[in-house]
């Protein structure tokens, strides 16, 4: 099978996986739980999740145990997309060709089942716990995964770029790294570290993931930022432009397209050369941060 | 020691516990943490925390991990008061007598430091397995700490709050006990129930004070209907009469102010009914729990 094949199979196994974990649309709280599966499934790469679970599988993972973090990740992730398209935050009407849960929903609503989202990965999370007591390598992941989610992980880098964007200040390279690994990348992290450590693997390797997955995040945000320049709406699903037409500085605008473009390659095959030096099997791993590399969506 | 003399000790114990989790004001992500510290420090009664705390001695416990859930449930707390005063929802300006943490830092920064107290506490939370590796008490108390808080707990309560508002129907009784039941008493009932898990007390006691903190939970919500109507905003430390104004239906609208003031009188009463069938000293418990019945504030 291909890579385009496989990554396709790959996705819609990930893809169930997240779906199975939704909560039913029911009772007193419809309302919500419908708006937090709608976000849910407006759908999307399912990058984190589908990383999640090739780490694990690279390190001899082979239970279920995976598959509630896989989950709860996916929803932290759509969370955070929920309150940042917000009309208080970026006030988006858009994304993946839908319209976002704020417009469906209503500014209320969508806070709400973005709370409830963040809320139930945690809960998800943790229900790992009960079928699992005792077992040290989901306290560990659930450690990671609150961390790299937080406000010394994505919540700050997302605080960092609002408060940019507001006061319009010029920002260093390396301001911009600081959101950049932390808004986008350390989610990433999350993954790779949480599919190691439920798999056992020694914390040399999590280090080592953790690095790999600094230069996966860099290198993602940057081609995001090269698509909005580049790309077309039709195959994003959102309007292009928007960080030229909010005057928002980007890696783009600090570097250029071109030499951006290097940056984005350069990260994601020393990435690859990184996860060549670990034990297991990887070359889907390595071909699919190598795809990242050329997206166009 | 006189019950008040013991309560303002206390509590003061419980303030300082709460404070000592309060992330440092620095570093990239400054505002946001200062938003989420001067949201924690607007302070309150710490009745959460405190039946926590009271429950954990109460059956024997006398360690250091009971600190890390009492703050991370008061942050869960507080999270739930900063996105419940934000413009898009209830659109206060003041509670405890302080501006509300969106009038004071905007209402982006408000959604992004109510997110980011949401996931601090589970952080918080999550760090107890860092110190006690394995040990099956701290995740079951985080499975309920993450139940009650979320979608199925004090969330859920607050959408359906939010939706009879905005939909201005008339409400049952049944409603309404499902709405007290999830905003307000959820986390309370958390509280109790964690504080008897971590010190290992038996299923059959976590379940009574599952029913114990529901009790209390209704009763202080009623309270708090009732002192809309008949505090006073000095005490109270926000403006009075807000459910009438906003057509609000409420237990005192449904049943009369009588009835419900003896509703709470019932319930409390009951309370520590069953607290007394449980094995431990409560004699502290039992006076908290019936001293808010007659609280101004």
């Amino acid at each position: 099978m291909n890579f385009d094949a496989m990554l396709s199979q790959k996705t819609q196994e990930t893809e169930e996986i997240i779906l199975s974990f939704l909560p039913k649309e029911e009772g007193n709280q419809k309302t919500v739980l419908e708006a937090m599966n709608y976000s849910v499934k407006v759908g999307g790469k399912r990058l984190r999740p589908l990383l999640m679970a090739e780490t694990y599988r690279m390190f001899g993972g082979d239970g279920e145990i995976i598959k509630s973090f896989m989950a709860a990740l996916e929803m932290i992730h759509t969370y955070s997309l929920v309150h940042d398209d917000l009309e208080a935050m970026d006030n988006d009407e858009y994304r993946r060709g839908m319209k976002t849960t704020h417009v469906v929903y209503g500014e209320a609503m969508a806070i709400l089942a973005g709370d409830a989202l963040l809320n139930y990965a945690f809960e998800i999370a943790a229900s790992a716990f009960e079928r699992n007591p005792g077992d040290v390598r989901a306290e560990r992941a659930m450690m990671v995964l609150a961390r790299k989610a937080g406000i010394f992980g994505m919540v700050g880098g997302q605080v960092c770029d609002v408060e940019a964007e507001k006061r319009q200040l010029p920002l260093s390279k390396d301001q911009l790294l600081f959101i950049h690994e932390n808004k986008t990348a350390a989610l990433i992290q999350s993954a790779l570290m949480i599919g190691a450590i439920l798999a056992g693997a020694e914390q040399t390797y999590i280090n080592a993931l953790e690095k790999i997955g600094y230069n996966i995040g860099i290198a993602f945000q940057i081609q995001d930022d090269i698509l909005d320049i580049t790309g077309s709406e039709q195959e994003l699903g959102k309007p292009v432009g928007s960080d030229v037409k909010n005057n928002k500085e980007t890696y783009v605008t600090l570097a250029g397209l071109e030499a951006s473009a290097r940056q984005v390659e350069a990260l994601s095959k020393e990435a690859v050369q990184l996860l060549g030096q670990l034990p297991g099997e990887h070359a889907f791993l390595d071909e699919l941060i190598l795809s990242l590399i050329h997206r166009t969506k």
